[in-house]
């Protein structure tokens, strides 16, 4: 695929208002297309979309491949990638793990789902089931939902003490600080939608009863809160949006404009890391020789026998 | 898609020549396509194959959601489904993941490749790492390599004494009896390739220095003990092929028939589940309208205060 003529990540980065100011998540309109060419009708923009996901596709294979093989080739390379999705609920985070990271192998996806806390995770500090789910060198990981969940839900629903979870952002920083030195490149996407799209969205869940196991009721208590956890999600954004750990804001009302942009984040992302096949780690001639030397194998080939049976 | 006129478990079912006597591999033809029609030319036989595995894929995808909505409805769900995958070197395991995995929902899948015992991993017993690797309820899981490895490179390269492996199989059976009760249901699969085939494989990568990565010149060794693995596989099989946790030995030279095949036999194992989507465990005439009243939360929406910031 050309390289576009833009970066997706600088569009779509998430900004203070002006120095020392919050991010402003209101200034986003959630139906809005940045990067999409202006002056299409919806119809041709959704196909302007469609056709370059499907490049889009292609490219985060062959990028993964390569993580993947320099991981194996090299047991000192560290490199990895760690895609943190966080939403309201009915967001988007399911949809576009099965539509952007279904392109890419499964054998090279490391993706973990974070609900409520286990008992035994409830036991430990916040990070510690984070850590437990972090991919191994040359995976792609991806976090449904994520350590932020411990600075939104537990602040909205007071879970715990407002000291504990205004000391969290900057054991976040600090946290992903390390991983970024551990190699670990992160991409952290917001899916921002609108509550009236949220509203279509769960009561197409209802009107469906194919869907209703995706219903949760628990999700209209949440709806009620719309502007704490709105206020919640701008001080994350705002407070844990380290340059080495930015924050993305996906408008996300429209699904094929999200599966672009965080196929188009992920693909921007792996590019830059200059990834390349590795070379051979054992001399190719010799391997020939020894492999054409084992033809024989083949011509012994015969009825296996099984032995050792009881 | 229709339900096909035969069973394919029934297949490629790994039987015994008699009563008491081993599975003969044998008398399998690796580049054979057991359940294709016959008197198709090789074309189209593979226009006929690649026909299906598109349908075969919407419903992988459609028997996975069930089995993942059933786990989500109801914690006391304890079904799950898990593939395991053997074969000698380049025998399309990653392949098979890529095309077969690939096509359902990475968010449902639970893949875990197995290598080499890691030095932790050699201090326990070989079901250790096996145990810790299982996928939850409502998970299909994929074994890239298993504990089968255990009775097959251990025994070939005596990495165990003889009286340690042996004992081995009656391990197994128990481990997988257990797994079953546990709601598991397994599909062992024998990806089983010709040594003619196996040499094609490794020349091309050797030929392609983008493939380069993949080539281990420890797979040349193997190559040459061939007859020995191939003595191993035919114990395993014979031996743990419990008629609730049978193994079934796919011809693999033609990689577009064992897509076809193993995408079947994943289908046919999920439909025999009889899963569905689950019913709603809320009243949805009451969550209708609780919906219908935070309406007003949308109109509410006003710019996020990023209140709190230091």
């Amino acid at each position: 695929m050309d390289e576009p003529e833009f970066s997706v990540r600088e569009l779509l980065r998430a900004r203070p208002r002006g120095p020392g100011a919050p991010v402003d998540l209101a200034a986003v309109d959630p139906r809005s297309t940045p990067g999409v060419p202006t002056g299409l009708d919806r119809a041709a923009a959704k196909r302007w979309a469609a056709e370059r996901v499907g490049a889009l596709a292609v490219d985060l294979a062959g990028l993964q491949e390569k993580l993947s093989a320099s991981a194996r080739a090299d047991p000192a390379f560290t490199g990895r990638v760690l895609l943190v999705l966080q939403a309201m609920d009915a967001g988007g985070k399911d949809g576009t793990i099965r539509r952007v990271a279904g392109a890419m192998n499964p054998l090279g996806l490391h993706i973990r789902s974070f609900g409520p806390p286990t008992e035994e995770e409830s036991r430990h500090d916040f990070l510690w089931r984070i850590r437990r789910a972090l991919p191994r060198p040359g995976y792609v990981g991806v976090f449904n939902r994520s350590h932020y969940e411990d600075v939104l839900i537990a602040r909205v629903e007071s879970l715990v003490p407002e000291a504990v979870w205004r000391s969290r952002y900057d054991e976040i920083n600090a946290f992903e600080r390390g991983l970024v030195g551990e190699g670990f490149t992160l991409v952290k996407v917001f899916l921002h939608i609108s509550p009236e799209e949220q509203l279509d969205r769960l009561t197409r869940r209802l009107d469906n009863p194919e869907k209703h196991w995706k219903y949760d009721p628990a999700d209209v208590d949440a709806r009620a809160r719309w502007d704490d956890y709105r206020a919640a999600y701008a001080d994350a954004i705002t407070l844990c949006n380290d340059v080495n750990a930015p924050w993305y804001v996906v408008p996300a009302d429209r699904k094929w404009y999200r599966d672009w942009a965080v196929a188009s984040l992920l693909r921007e992302t792996l590019a830059e890391l200059g990834l390349a096949y590795p070379p051979a780690n054992f001399d190719v001639n010799r391997e020939r020789h020894r492999l054409a030397g084992a033809v024989r194998v083949g011509q012994r080939d015969r009825p296996a026998t099984a032995r050792g049976l009881r």
